[in-house]
Formats: structure tokens, C-alpha cells, sequence
């Protein structure tokens, strides 16, 4: 009798529901891609009578043993998120020789080295495409289309209600209070948004990234976090009138003064590839040695997206299966490369400044900035308000460190009333 | 003793340099990928005594039966161009139970299923990924990490010397032949730039990306393919007075009405991620049922990049080879589909006229369209220049037969002293 690969899936939320109906539509081709049928057999889920919008032959079942004890269950795709029991099932999974795929963000960026090395003594496969920007490709290209290259960068828009709440701000000339209710009632934002504002989730995915592009690991406490909280709709409207668009980037790059990983708000180029990722779209630039500049790009979450990451991972661990082939690629983080500091790395920057309308100001001011050897590339001098002037600075490249002992200086001066914002530019730094 | 995989190339052009200079750098990092070493054993050569840019301990010959008769070379990567003797040798090699890799999109667009069959009778591996689009990943991505879709649509920016060339003409407000000059002097377009400004290299990538997406064979000879010489400074310029771009796509579509594939300059609207996709640069945006619109972009050509891509290539060989798993992804069309003729193809249409400036001459060609059932979505009269004026049309949605009769009957107009271009828009039909 030929061979049917079983699955068994932990959660029947929403990317849960996305690979039955996925499974069931595409099944005849995925036979022929395979070889072999693919079969959901088992499904756990925490509450059996809920209604489900998808039909599925599955057996559902609220207990984890049914489906670890189940020989027939080649692989367990864990779509439950968090890290606990999550991370718990994965190791059950891997270690009763069951293939393990999952789109657990959280649980890959905290314990993706531990869970590769189960998966490594077990000879099993343990995959994750799903976990960084949903349905792009980006885990397996990294791993399989550049493994030629020595990948030097990799700039990322993959938080994708950040992004659609900067591009609302920058097209609607909106504030930020505003747009993230509108996000919060389309469902794009969570009631508590504090994760993507705050930029916490882009950091876990450029952690995951970082590991793979470098070959060493990055975790997410690696991760310099700024989030977009205090972007202004006078921030994106100075971008806009000098060039740019302010995008929250998640930035890792590999030099000689170490791995730099980060993410905050920042100014680029309204001409870069990155700039025309509107909406809740997601894309992720790569720099190899060989290659060039790379971009891909797509949608980062939702149902179906999602769930076309998680059923390539299915196709390709049943395909080993046909081939006798798992563990054909596991961790590839071969190095420990050391970190640098954010306070080495170095980009130019944009400053908005509420000073006192009066003479000597800006002579103060460009002193404050001499002081720590920042140069500045432009200024510009606008709206006067009672006795008040802004000032938008555009500084050359400086270092984090004396950045920040500028400001300071800066805002212990009596001319100036209030540093408004500081956002990197990212401009020469790419591209 | 740890085994060795040997590779053999046939060719040291730029491609073949490239390829060594990579396996030479990054050796250290490729090793731990694989687990395995992978060394340039023989390389085949129209001259010995030929000076290289690139040191190499391989052995250098000029008789593929060196290559061929080498039990110790597992891989044979064909880097010649062209279809005989390419073809031939890499037939040559797969029998001899090697693995075979190119980057001769000529070979693969008219002899892929030939070849892919005699791979699969060997058990042994045929890989194509430089094929298409230099550097930028998408071979694999379409066979394995978009496996779970059914592929609606690829639309692609593919030919770098077109792209370039419309880029500047667009950017520079220069002429079509103005902008071909400088192209050859960059040594961006050949002396002989027919296949390229013609459409046939892009008709080529688009015939091999259209079968893999479609899982359906088509040949170069399926592909309808319009050039861009006919286009104007004067096309260049409506274009971005209406708020489109002019691009060479490359586009492949799978409905009811079967398969569509063509090549031709089109409108595209500037907001859309294939608009930005500027220079020699390449881009791939594709539409399946369940990962939505995603988008590949990259270099698509040079020395650095293509290899890029085809050490990809050897790579995956050699992790098949370590896990003795070879051929497990090969031909990936299972069916027959049928094609949709390009006159049922569907689209709005600009076009370009020059009319007698009197009155009832926009009845006259209102008439026109009308007796062929096309109705106009924008008019634009412009520039008088003796008695004549310049006059842009935008239709709406028609096919491409009723287009054609109704610009026939225009051409036999009185009043009309000349259609000057017509170029199809694609519009909503992506995005």
C-alpha cells in the first residue's frame, strides 16, 4: 500500500484553519509535487465543541499524548504560539521522531537553538518559514537560494500594523493616536499593541533572521528595540518634504566591528525598494557578497499567506520522507560571532528641536553639536509659534555615543526648549 | 577518508569566473553548509592558453571527455549558452549518472522536459535556478517554498538591458536610440541587441518560470512577443502625464481560459512594486491562491549574481548528495494544460494617434471603437503641430482581437494620418 504522510496539528486557530482549507483545495497537486498523499489526521484543539469555519476529516482531541503517541503521525505542526506548552510539545514531538514544523515567532527567536539540536539528534526535521513575514519566502531562501553568499545586511518591514499605520500617517497626513484606533478596529492592531508598537515582534523575527543570515546566534535580548510610539505626524511630514519616508526597520548587519542588530523608526529614501512597501505588506532586503541587493516581498501574516509558508514546510519534510532525506538542513549557525554595541554604530540623523526665537541660538546649538565632532548636514529653520522656532537637523554619519551626548548637552541648553524627536537615517547605509 | 564533491564545469566565461571566485571565498562556509568539501576538479575550455582573471588548482581541458569520464566528478555545471553543444554535453553527463546545473536558459526553455526526463530516468539531479533572473531566487522558490499554491499569475521585469533602457528614457527624457547607444557603450546591450530590445530573451525566462509556476509545459514558441522599439520619448512622457510607468513584463497567467503568456511593453500604474524596479535590476511578482501577491527582486544578470545562483545550485546538489537523496525535486509538470489564444487576452489599451485638426474627427474615431463594441476611458487632445494633433486614447477593458479590428478600421480613417503606438495596459489586472 503506498504511503500516506499523517499530520497532526496543535491549534485550530486561524493559520490552523488556513492549512486544512489549503490541504483539502490544493490536494491533487500536492500529491504529484510529493509522491506521496498528505493527510491531516489529528487535530488538538483547547475546546471540542467550538465551531470551526472549515470542514476536516481529523480526529480532534484535547489531549497532546493522542497525537506524540500516534506512530502513524509522521509530523507535528505546532501553531499554538507563546512559548509555553509550545515549546514543551516541540520537544515531545521531536524527540518521539516526529517531524516538527511550526510558526511560533516567540518560540523560535527564544529557543530555536535548543529545539535544533533535538531536532539534530533525532534526525529529524524541525522547520519554520511561517514564523518570519508569513507568507514570503525568506527562512529558505536564506538556508538553500544564498547559501553561496556571505550575507553582509538584512533590512527588514516585517511588523506589518506598524506599517500600516505609517503608511495611513504618511498618505492621511494622520496622527498616531488616531490611526492605530482605526488599526485596532480593522483588526490590523491588537487591544494591547504594545508588542508591534513597541517593536518587540519585529525583533524577534530579526533575531530568527540574523541567526540564519550570519550563521551565528542572535537572540532576541541581542536586539536594540525602539518602537514608533512617539512618530509624528510633524515627524513623517519633514521625511516626506526632505526626501524620505519613515518605515519601522528591523536592521542586522554583520562587519568587522561585529554583528548589529536593531530595530527602531527610521528615515530612507523615498527612492529605496523598502519605500514602496505600503500598507500591511512586508519585505526583507538581503545584501550578499555575491548576490547584490535582494528583496522579497509580500504579505507578512494573515490566514491564507500564512499558511502557504506552513504547508511549503509540510511538502518539503514529506518530501524528505519520500527521499529518506531528514535533517537534509538543520542549524547552520556554525560561528559565535561577537555583538557591537549600538553605542559604536553609526548613521547620520534627524533632530527636531523646539528653541527660543532669538539670536545665537543656532550658533549654540551647531556648538553643542561641534563639541562631540557631529557635523551637520542641513538644517532647516520653520513654523515660529508665540516665542518659539522648530528647527529640523540633519547630521552627517556619527556615532551612536557621541549622538547622544550631543542631545544631552543640547537639552541642558537655555535656548532650547524641547528635544521634539531623534530617528536614524538610513540612507548611504544601504542601497 | 571524508569524501569530496567534485565538480566539473564546462565554460569560463564570466559566469564560470564567478563561480570560481565564490567557491574559493566563502570554501570555509560552504564546507559547514554541506558537510561535505566541494572542490573544481576539471574545467573545460575553448583555449588552454588563454589568460583568466581567477586563480584555480582545477585541471583545464578542452575534451569534454576529460569531464565525462571522470568517476570522481559528481556534478557537471554547463555554463557554455546556446543549444548544441550544451545540450548534447549535458545529456552526455546525465547519463554518465552526473548531476547537472547551468545557467543556459536556451537549453532549459526549449529542451527542459527532454532534459529533465533523462535526468529522472538516471536518478540524478538537473538544476536550473540561474536559468531566470541571475541572482534573484526563483526556480526554488516557485518549486518548493510556493509549493501549497496554485499559481494564478507571474508578471516579470526579466530583461536588465530593456529595463535599463526604459528606465533612462523615462528618468532622462531621452530617445529609444539615444539611450540603445549608451546601453552598448555601459556594455549593458550587446552589438547585436535584437534579442534582447526584441522581447525573445525575456520570452525565453517567462516560457521557463510559466511551466514551473503552472505546472504545465510551455515552450519559447507559446510565448507572443512584442518588443520595444516602437517606443517613443513621446509614449514615455503620457505615461507618466496619466500616472504609469512603460515596462518590458514578462507576463504568464493560468484561468479558465487556459494559459496566457506574453511578452510586450506595457502601462503599469507608478504605485505599483514593479514600478520602482529600476536600472539592470529584475523583478518577479507573483499571485497564488494562498500567499496573495508576493514579489522577487534582485540583479538579473553579472558575474557575481548568476553565480551567486548557481553555486545555490551546486550546494543543494551536494546536500542531496550527502543525504543521498538526489532527484528528489525534478520535472514539476504533471499537466497538459491548454493555452488561451492572445487575441482573447483582455486588457485596456493606449494608443497614440495623429489626427486631422478639424471638427467630427473625435465622432469619426469615437465611431471607430464604438462599431467594435470598445468603449474609451480617457481622452487627451494635445500638441498641434501644422493641422495635425497629437491624440491619446485610454480604453477600457477589451480583447485583443476587437482592439485590433477597431484600430484597423481607425487606420483606414480619412481623418487619422497615423496610429503612432498602441501599448496594452495592465492596470487592474494585477495588483
Amino acid at each position: 500500500m503506498e504511503k500516506i504522510v499523517h499530520a497532526g496539528l496543535l491549534g485550530m486557530g486561524t493559520v490552523g484553519t488556513g492549512v486544512v482549507k489549503i490541504l483539502a483545495k490544493n490536494a491533487h497537486d500536492i500529491l504529484q509535487k510529493v509522491g506521496m498523499p498528505v493527510n491531516i489526521k489529528k487535530i488538538m484543539v483547547r475546546q471540542l465543541d467550538k465551531p470551526r469555519n472549515v470542514d476536516s476529516n481529523a480526529e480532534f482531541t484535547t489531549n497532546i499524548d493522542d497525537i506524540i503517541n500516534d506512530k502513524d503521525i509522521d509530523i507535528v505542526v505546532e501553531l499554538m504560539g507563546g512559548i509555553e506548552p509550545a515549546k514543551d510539545y516541540i520537544l515531545q514531538a521531536l524527540r518521539a521522531g516526529k517531524h516538527v514544523i511550526t510558526a511560533n515567532k516567540d518560540v523560535v527567536a527564544k529557543c530555536g537553538q535548543e529545539i535544533l539540536q533535538v531536532a539534530e539528534e533525532n534526525k529529524v526535521d524541525f522547520l519554520f518559514e511561517a514564523s518570519v513575514a508569513g507568507g514570503i519566502p525568506i527562512i529558505r531562501p536564506l538556508k538553500q537560494c544564498l547559501a553561496a553568499n556571505k550575507i553582509s545586511e538584512v533590512v527588514g518591514i516585517i511588523n506589518g500594523t506598524t506599517n500600516y499605520m505609517l503608511t495611513k500617517m504618511t498618505n492621511e497626513g494622520l496622527d498616531f493616536d488616531s490611526v492605530l484606533a482605526e488599526a485596532q478596529a480593522k483588526g490590523y492592531a491588537e487591544a494591547d499593541p504594545t508588542a508591534d508598537v513597541g517593536g518587540l515582534d519585529a525583533a524577534r523575527k530579526i533575531a530568527i533572521l540574523a541567526s540564519i543570515a550570519f550563521g551565528s546566534r542572535v537572540s532576541v535580548d541581542d536586539v536594540y528595540v525602539e518602537g514608533i510610539t512617539n512618530i509624528s505626524k510633524a515627524d513623517i511630514g519633514y521625511a516626506k518634504e526632505l526626501g524620505y519616508v519613515i518605515k519601522l526597520l528591523a536592521i542586522a548587519k554583520d562587519d568587522e566591528r561585529g554583528i548589529d542588530v536593531r530595530v527602531h523608526p527610521a528615515f530612507i529614501p523615498s527612492s529605496h525598494p523598502l519605500a514602496s512597501v505600503h500598507d500591511v505588506f512586508n519585505a526583507i532586503y538581503i545584501k550578499g557578497d555575491a548576490v547584490g541587493e535582494t528583496m522579497f516581498y509580500g504579505r507578512g501574516a494573515g490566514e491564507m499567506p500564512t499558511a502557504s509558508a506552513v504547508v511549503a514546510d509540510i511538502i518539503d519534510v514529506a518530501r524528505n520522507i519520500k527521499h529518506n532525506a531528514n535533517s537534509r538542513i538543520l542549524c547552520t549557525c556554525f560561528e559565535e560571532k561577537s555583538f557591537c554595541p549600538v553605542e559604536q554604530t553609526e548613521s547620520p540623523y534627524y533632530i527636531r528641536l523646539l528653541v527660543e526665537d532669538k539670536p545665537g541660538v543656532l550658533a549654540a546649538i551647531a556648538g553643542a553639536f561641534g563639541a562631540q565632532l557631529v557635523s551637520l548636514h542641513s538644517v532647516i529653520q520653520k513654523s515660529k509659534v508665540a516665542n518659539c522656532s522648530e528647527l529640523v537637523l540633519i547630521t552627517n554619519q556619527v556615532a551612536d555615543a557621541s549622538l547622544r551626548l550631543a542631545i544631552n548637552t543640547l537639552a541642558g541648553l537655555s535656548v532650547v526648549n524641547k528635544v521634539c524627536n531623534v530617528i536614524r537615517v538610513e540612507a548611504d547605509n544601504f542601497g
